[in-house]
């Protein structure tokens, strides 16, 4: 028998082991190793140490193996005798013997492979290990949809352990672990950090940065937000990233504007962080700077672009040629306003970025020209950019509305576009 | 509409509201709230301030209102026209249908009041209010049973949040904060604390004192165990608890004595640390101090004294004359390893201290004399208590066996006792 | 030759080595070891450790070697031939060469010892070393004043390496280590602690505690003050120490009252410290509640008594009578007015305490009649107390108004009290 | 008059104003605070906060501002009165006399510009002040060698202040603040950081990098040393700066190469902490690393074309013809040892590079052929390297030696380097 100073010792070198094919026999053993974590051989203590020695082979597989480990972990499912078993007293009459056997019946119904997604968290990382499977298995999930029930419950689980509740919102600054910042340039999913530099720039006094982190996964980000410190409602990406740009003394600043929002971890896809992350900071700033009246986002409209060719059926070129540009101006903003307010699938709006902010309660305030013309820019939306403004006397009704039946509050400016007539081409 | 800013505003102040006995109307408005919590009306942010709102509320309430609300939030329960309606399709054939089907009963049959206590969860101390609301829930169910449901809910959530994997091991000594050792002083549950000298007694050079935290609650410990380091197995509390005795180098030392373990959170009953606390411990000291060799405790054994009133029929008076108790030696010491070898509930350990050992694959080593002369040892066990033995590599195999069919593994000195003849009285 | 690691290694012991009485041998060895570190021998690191060595084994000596060893360090003075060598020139005319020759001369007039002294500060707490061996030399120094020399070096480096300007203040809490907790106790020299509970009520949520920390000693504190936030000027100590005693909404509170401050190191007699922290911790305070206007001490005048025995030539005899004691109230209170404006050594208060807070600028603002009934209270001031009142407008005018000639700014309440004709006894 | 609360305030600003030319009128007035800082007016309290008032008044100062500025603080010297005085005393015959006039002498001698310096350590970072204030200082002084005298008292006080005893050893790694290692890589005097991934791989397991830092300067680096921890002793700085080289494992390491150590604050100039880090470092090293036997230094050679060109009064230039350099290795690997054993100034060595490590007592290990061929290494010491020896049972004779005579101890290698007779060119 594996004695329990040998599997922790293994467990400490989690995710260290060498890669490594895995053979059938292999594959057989792992077998049994996940059984006996489901069965909990040996206690509590013996089951994890065991669970992070499958964990650390799995980290060192090829993804082939890691496939055919997912699948066979994806195979320990509903014991059905047992939910059979509770099936029967769930029609009961009285109440207190249906409530009795619900409960039984509820627990029935989850899956084995359950207790060993449980079992890797244990005194040395897993959690995430878990995450990083998690990403493992959404990548693989394209390819192979039988394991979407793995997913379905791998998700599940860290919704509930990653609640907001327990996230700890943190203010990175220029003195933060380059470690931690060499990780926020990688994660920056909205304008890409072009080096050392521009991230400073970003950090600088009349900036504010601010991260989830979760106590078990202390130095990884999971998700966070960049802000400016304006006297005014900011229109365009460029006064943003120009690192000689003069610095505003923060405590004359009216406007804070959050002009990137980022999730860190792919394996938490679908557990949403940014509504929390962004009122925690409004709330925050509002408090130390009595000054801030305005919370408003510069944000991408990243499928206007797709959604247009797929409306129109042409494909889009933008000219380089500033004077075309300048004619496409007014027809351009009409659209794309008409895109943000009425283009949906179901009662979403069509574009994510804005399904966002509008489910957090967030207004379209204003559109502007020309905002953001880097090649990815220009390529999703022709440049233009969107300010959602966040008011918090009137997020909730917002929120609602929306929630409700899709309707988008929008801005004066907005309004006003969408209301002009078309000129003719 | 009530502002989101003036809800986080209530969360944040969350404990300290002036206690009032609300009235009918206020319960009428808190069961809207609940059902808004539940229905996450206005987005998850608002929820949580919500909900927070509510329990900065029921903190305030005598105990009778803390019943009434406790029954109203038992109230939200299984919605059935769901439940039925996922029913049906859990028995289709097709395997892909059936798993789908099972997923969502099984969602189907989680009661509403569980999001509402999800939804404490808020940046302000919501872990901790989940805690000590169930505390005031175990009170309150030896008189009110039906709550019974709530409680399973409430302790699987707590089960999932407190999960081993997320507790961080602490060593406590003399330099931690004295907020923190007053509250150690109050939770030991085995030795009292009979003032600062002698906790700090307890926390000397030759001394470990271990606890593990959770991150929800950075100023609660959840247990502790307290280790003396010794040249030899301690049959016996007085050198324990001498203030005044030799400090032992603990470089030294051959023997790690865990001779006091404590939960601290009435909250978390039934939510086992102690077998994964001892071992960490273990395993930490083996690392530190190359020369010991042994890990034993000095344990009482609470409900001798009841087990033989409850066999005998007779009342158990301790004869303060030490030529009476000097000729009960050797009786009681038979009888007391038959009582911790033989008596049984099922396969369980009758005495619930020699049950966790066994469980964890400790082995029964001896039994010692005269060991804990306090009146609370003398009365619950005749001031007899037992050194369990953790060998790391027999933990496993003994755990198992215990658990099989309630098999007890005991050492020489145990056995050697029960098999002397009895003498005649 | 002795190898550098091994110093080391001695010096990693510090303060550890067993007692023993040193041989006449043993002095040789030291002197030569002394010698060799102000020579400078094998490098500086190499002094270091010697010196690190030398410390070791001082501090295991008995008292009287201590003195011995102290008389050896002090032996190595000025080198005279060096001085008289720079003598000369400092008569010189030119100035660049007189300039040149006085600070020749200056440093040829640093004794010897004083490059001991300062080896001594290595990497493993030799400051605080030298603080305690500056507490063994001011004992020693009552009967061997020829040892004032060395006692003037040790002042003024320790004066230079203390200087205010190093000092860290650090709110004292409950949630400070036990361990700083238990020094305080110990330190407070103006109202005795009476065990934890004492200590707990005086860091409540109405009180602050500040001390000065210096990183070279960081387990060590210098000096801390005790203040209580209220709603008035506290005429005695009684609320202060009353545990039971409500507790005030610190928000609120528009007095700050300075009820004790105490040096924690005799090591650093003579080096002060309690104007800087008062100050800054008015300012601290300030800064924090808005509503404080009024910063105050309630203080003893502890040598009230010694100073009308020596007066009056007559043995000061408290009546317990509490009819007595109200008849004497009048004079009592009239004559202690007088001994604080007018007591005079020099232009020094001649009470120690009227000196240090009428020197840092205070006004005497109000005397208390009964105010401290404790054993020390009666015997020193016959329970009367004074409040020193710190205005932020008015500290630099009333110091500089004192340390010119003594004069004392005094209050209405004080002055009144002196301008009444003295009723007949 | 100037209020304790406004000076205090101008003083948390320190360093902050906006720099302007003061006028004759402003610098009549600065005469007047120094003056008062001299002589204590309204207690220290007071007079530290005047003095943060001036020095933040200078840093805002251009150049020739601060150079009038010195001097006038230069000028307040010592009391010519005072030290006539006590001369006369000093001759006295009676011991006791003579020493309370030497010390009465002594403290005469003191500039009272001194006081003015010691003025500036308040709370809000009157250290960093000073340390920038020298190195303007040591700027200005070039061109204006009468202010030798006030950087002799500013030296000599920095240098106690910054006395080895009270640095920090700290691990400088790649989680260390961002903030921190821009510094680093700013600070760099020997092998300039290309970039943050060069910087990076300088951290890298294999690596280490140390500094020291002072309590009173929390984020200023004072002197820090880069070491590879390797199989070998290095020969060259290519596999050392080479990114993309295969990490060692550092358990596994038998030499500790240190390949860089720079002084980081210019107003310490004069003031050692190389000799101190280098054996912390060794020690801590060996402490760590078991497997670690040889501590060498991979050293540049700066001033050898220097002294080349000196002696030979040719130009010197490099071919970059490969079979020419192979054609020069033996001849100048042969100048180089002899540079490097026995070119002098007096006994130091002329090298700076050399006199740092043989006395701190290393060895002159080997020299490499095209070790550094960076521009910088080339044009200094024809890519030359010398490897200088730490064996810490050999450093105390060799620093001796060294120290007494110049005497350079030299390896096997060296040795044969220059035994070797010169072939004809």
């Amino acid at each position: 028998m594996t004695s329990l100073r040998s599997v922790v010792a293994a467990a400490l070198r989690f995710g260290k082991a060498s890669p490594a094919v895995p053979t059938a026999l292999d594959f057989e053993r792992l077998r049994e190793e996940i059984a006996d974590c489901i069965n909990g051989r040996g206690g509590d203590v013996a089951t994890r140490a065991r669970a992070a020695a499958v964990g650390s082979r799995y980290t060192a597989f090829p993804k082939a193996a890691k496939l055919r480990f997912l699948e066979m972990l994806s195979a320990f499912d509903v014991d059905r005798g047992a939910v059979d078993g509770a099936l029967a007293a769930v029609t009961a009459d009285d109440v207190v013997v249906r409530r009795a056997a619900e409960r039984r019946l509820r627990i029935a119904l989850i899956p084995a492979r359950v207790r060993m997604l449980r079992a890797f968290n244990g005194p040395s990382g897993g959690v995430k290990f878990l995450v990083e499977m998690r990403a493992d298995l959404l990548e693989i999930l394209k390819a192979t949809p039988g394991l979407q029930p793995l997913d379905d419950d791998l998700k599940e689980l860290l919704a509930s352990w990653f609640d907001v509740g327990f996230l700890v919102m943190r203010r990175i600054t220029w003195d933060a672990p380059a470690s931690l910042l060499e990780k926020l340039g990688r994660y920056e999913a909205v304008h890409e950090v072009r080096g050392w530099s521009d991230l400073k720039n970003r950090l600088d006094a009349d900036r504010r940065c601010f991260a989830f982190m979760h106590p078990a996964m202390p130095d990884e980000p999971i998700i966070f937000v960049e802000v400016a410190l304006t006297l005014e409602m900011t229109s365009g990406m460029v006064p943003l990233l120009d690192q000689k740009a003069p610095v505003t003394d923060p405590r004359l600043a009216t406007t804070a504007v959050f002009y990137s929002i980022s999730n860190c971890q792919r394996g938490l896809d679908g557990i949403g962080f940014g509504n929390a992350l962004i009122k925690r900071v409004v709330h925050g700033l509002a408090a130390e700077f009595p000054h801030l009246r305005t919370f408003v986002t510069l944000s991408p409209i990243p499928r206007f672009r797709e959604w247009v060719e797929l409306k129109s059926e042409v494909k889009w070129a933008w000219s380089r040629d500033m004077a075309t540009a300048s004619m496409l101006r007014e027809p351009l903003m009409q659209l794309c306003a008409h895109y943000l307010l009425e283009a949906k699938r179901g009662t979403r709006a069509f574009d994510p970025v804005a399904h966002f902010h509008l489910s957090n309660g967030a207004r379209l305030e204003r559109l502007n020209w020309l905002a953001d013309t880097s090649v990815k820019g220009m390529r999703e939306s022709g440049g233009i950019m969107a300010n959602y403004l966040y008011r918090l006397d009137q997020i909730d009704d917002n929120a609602a509305a929306y929630a409700s039946d899709g309707r988008v509050t929008a801005g004066q400016a907005v309004s006003a576009l969408i209301a002009q007539p078309r000129r003719s081409a």
